[in-house]
């Protein structure tokens, strides 16, 4: 199954944009009539029939509506610090698209070595990770903002930050053990860079309602903590 | 904490191979009698002190013993057919060592279209994230073996074999559920090629006692299904 993205759809029929038009007529060379599946990254599929083949902007007709196609039964931001090796990130990226995420959001800590993050790549792995993966909805890959800013704006019901230390006044639980014992399906998950996050940020977290979280004994690298994260709302919910 | 491995243990002396003596003494330039912390990729870290700082090949004299250090309460042999794209199974490997995993089997099934795998750099990687992630045991990165001989090799206590099409006659059940439903921690999982198991392999596995598992309603790529079922392992045995 193949899946195109349509950036417009309007009075019943599903408009590509020139990439995914020249991909679908000139690589994979359909032609007026032929059944295709279109996506509107906002959680719909559609069945539709290819009626103008052009390779610049294809448009098919609409056959059938199928909202909430390739969904999860939750709500996932997750707010991760850029790594140094922009790949890592990427690659989180993509594994936290096929998984099931909602909103990746970068955040720059106090001790982030990354402090810029162009995310243009990121929402091109996202687009085609959702296609790939079969999902009508493609995750969005926000614009930078700090930690700080991340907290006070951050409005899930359930919202967690992971980190290595320990604070003396919120020992850290099992992420597994708290979606067990909390309820809410609109969840934030907080992921500091390489240097961890600050005392401060910590402290602003815990004070702003975040739940500190481990995830196992196991020293893992940013990304990886960011991928077992996303694997543990998934495990809790859909397994 | 940076760790160093050694080749060779003997009369109370670690002895570190040319490359981990060269990052030893010209890298992070200890000096004789310098404390460092080495490992056996065995599972046992040595706390020791610097003797010879020769870049060819250091030694340094053991002062206590860990057995154990940074392991896991399971041991999970991943059979995981090579993917086309080299890095996301050498993505996979890094991974996995990070999470947690014991052996890792490339399998070459009847889909496979990759049917050579060259182990060497998967090890190096191994090595490097065993250390990466303060593990004193590296996991073995095995020479590829048919799925077919790999499933008639298996002794593993659980074995699971994930894969797509449902058969008839047994249906899939969820990972987390399978592994809280069985005991025995010496578990092994077969994941296969982006093509699938041939029906054949499918049922010889179900023959030799392997359990059919899903991996929950995401379609996954090869290496992202192996993390995932590592982290299905993780997650019943460490949180």
């Amino acid at each position: 199954m193949e899946l195109f993205f349509a950036d417009r759809i309007d009075g019943g029929f599903c408009f590509l944009p020139e990439e995914e038009a020249a991909h679908c007529v000139r690589v994979l060379r359909h032609r007026v009539g032929d059944a295709i599946d279109v996506i509107d990254g906002a959680g719909t599929l559609y069945r539709c029939c290819l009626t103008d083949s052009s390779p610049k902007g294809a448009q098919a007709r609409i056959l059938e509506t199928v909202p909430g196609w390739g969904g999860h039964p939750y709500r996932l931001t997750m707010a991760v610090c850029p790594t140094k090796n922009n790949d890592r990130y990427e690659w989180f990226v993509e594994k936290a698209v096929e998984v099931g995420v909602d909103r990746i959001v970068p955040v720059i800590g106090e001790h982030s070595e990354r402090r810029v993050y162009k995310p243009e790549r990121s929402r091109r792995i996202a687009l085609s990770a959702a296609k790939q993966s079969l999902k009508a909805a493609i995750p969005s890959v926000e614009e930078p903002v700090s930690v700080a800013d991340f907290i006070r704006g951050c409005t899930a019901s359930l919202k967690l930050i992971a980190y290595c230390f320990e604070e003396e006044t919120a020992p850290r639980r099992s992420v597994a053990e708290v979606l067990r014992s909390c309820s809410g399906d609109d969840i934030a998950i907080l992921i500091g860079p390489e240097g961890d996050f600050s005392p401060e940020e910590a402290r602003l977290a815990l004070s702003a309602g975040f739940v500190p979280v481990h995830l196992g004994p196991s020293r893992l690298r940013t990304e990886t903590a960011a991928i077992t994260a996303v694997e543990s709302v998934y495990f809790h919910y859909c397994l």
